[in-house]
């Protein structure tokens, strides 16, 4: 079976670094299939990277290994860190990007230089420390080879939404997507009306349930409330960005 | 043969709906090699994803598969459909994006569950139901078994260029490219001269048959009529986009 | 083994451009692992492209092939090359491109039409001309092969800083990367401090050496002397961009 790592980082797709970083994988473990996430988490958003992991790793084959670097604490004493979490195996800085996996059944700091490029920079651990790690993890070196073990992984956690007596929920837009969709932090509910900007939107099956032009809301396809105009831009129409209240109702 | 399945979405690549697109086809044909065409298509323009895929597909090898996702009614009662015509297998949404290669020889509605994932979204039928349908059909599974045949399939033309008695043709820029060039709708001339914004410009061989700076005609390299400058910006010196009127005369 | 394709343009990702590159290789060597490097080298600049590569290729395995086109002079008399130099061969105009490597054990120009596409444009030689060498090349077609040897290719050369007795160095910021870092010319150096703008900064071992929000220089992960700004933008704190002077000194 031909090993995925699945490659998401805040670095763009404007410089090479993305590209290195492929590159030493290509050089370790040539027959790895390399599958881009995302490169253009907001820089050094870790909970940002954090929310588009959680969309996307229930999507990947089992041993896929998920190469994920937001690390604004490159170079400090920050630890590199490399996780087996039931089905996949996480790779990249301890600094809460892997947090919804923790503790998971093992892991490692990432210290072992056989396993690290011969020259470690103080600003590139992508390219240095974690391609490496993730394409001898993608070759078969064992989990466990790659350093000791490390048991206080640092946590962060999203701000929650928070529900009332009554049911009402009150969440926020925690991402825009490139649709101009608003995608909240308000996560399972059916039916009911999301209010945002005075707006009262009944919760649709799907976009074409209005007219085009017309704002809905709806469960979007990774089960979070979503605010939408069908064929057009909710984010321009209510100038609504992150961070933007919104609020639930059952009814 | 490895095979090639090529990608095209309007899905932008912010986001992770590429990734997971790509995530959900190597759970299912691991050693398909998937190659991006853009993910840049403006977003739901059906007919600009249609223009794409046209300059693309004769480059793709024998027996690929084309998987192109600009679907503005998902959701709908639209249908998700696979067409196999000529030495291509086409999956995507049944709105018109697939016009140039109908009827084919054989198209079919995308509704076995076997081959699509267990549970469908009413928002991402890429990820749902196209992604799982082309990387069956890259694992082997033939056409007829992803289901049944689907006889009147939407189409969906660009507007044509008009032509004159006297072979003067009256056509319009259809996209600006990313060195500002000025692609046309005006195919199948040579030599002669185009008009632009009040600029006649003759047909030349090549870039550098004019100055760095200077405006000039030429055949492109998908054999479409465009309006470039040297070394410069066409695009931002005519203040000429999508729409502009160009004429075209033999001489 | 798995052969390299390292692919850098100044194409962009929204058209069809690349894409279209990656379709004939997949035609032509199915088994070749294709990395991107970078599409974002702005339109035509050469040196840009240069500075990239440099970066890049000492990560890229050996026997890794490096398909780059940045080529304002498509289609007039500039030559198509193809290089061995060292571990790596590299494939794209003949126009300085790839001075670090001249003049490498051999040079050929891409002449031979049965490794060039049937039909080759006068605008588009990454698709017709290029991408089908650097694909024969993965496919085991010996460089010897692909044309007639070339002796004299042409040469570009950064600017490059000026050193004085005392040992400052006079040089310049070169480019602004995707976490607004400005990269320079000066290369070489340790310790000692970085002027720019009015301000003097020592030179740093790491981001962290400083608080959140504090400018500081440091020795990039490819070498250069750089100017950030922690957890922050230093290009647009200084309203600086390529071209911004920048002297180091030893104390």
């Amino acid at each position: 079976m031909r090993p995925v790592i699945a490659l998401l980082t805040d670095f763009g797709l404007e410089d090479h670094y993305v590209g290195v970083m492929k590159a030493v994988i290509a050089g370790i473990a040539p027959e790895a299939n390399v599958v881009d996430i995302s490169h253009a988490v907001p820089p050094q958003a870790i909970l940002a990277g954090q929310r588009l992991l959680q969309a996307s790793v229930p999507y990947l084959p089992d041993g896929a290994i998920v190469l994920a670097v937001v690390d604004p604490g490159v170079g400090s004493e920050r630890r590199p860190m490399a996780l087996r979490s039931g089905r996949l195996t996480f790779v990249g800085p301890d600094n809460g990007l892997f947090t919804p996996w923790l503790p998971g059944e093992v892991a490692v700091e990432l210290t072992a230089p056989e396993f690290r490029l011969p020259e470690v920079s103080a600003t590139f651990h992508g390219r240095d420390v974690f391609a490496p790690a993730a394409a001898h993890l993608a070759a078969g070196v064992p989990l466990e080879k790659l350093g000791p073990k490390l048991a206080d992984s640092v946590r962060l956690d999203p701000p929650r939404p928070r529900t009332a007596q009554d049911g009402t929920i009150q969440g926020e837009v925690v991402y825009v997507d490139h649709f101009d969709n608003l995608i909240t932090n308000i996560g399972g509910v059916r039916g009911g009306t999301a209010r945002i900007r005075g707006h009262d939107l009944p919760v649709q099956a799907t976009y074409s349930a209005v007219n085009p032009g017309e704002l809905l809301a709806l469960i979007g396809s990774d089960g979070a409330l979503e605010v939408a105009m069908r064929n057009g831009s909710a984010a321009a129409y209510l100038s609504a960005e992150a961070g933007e209240p919104v609020t639930w109702r059952p009814r």
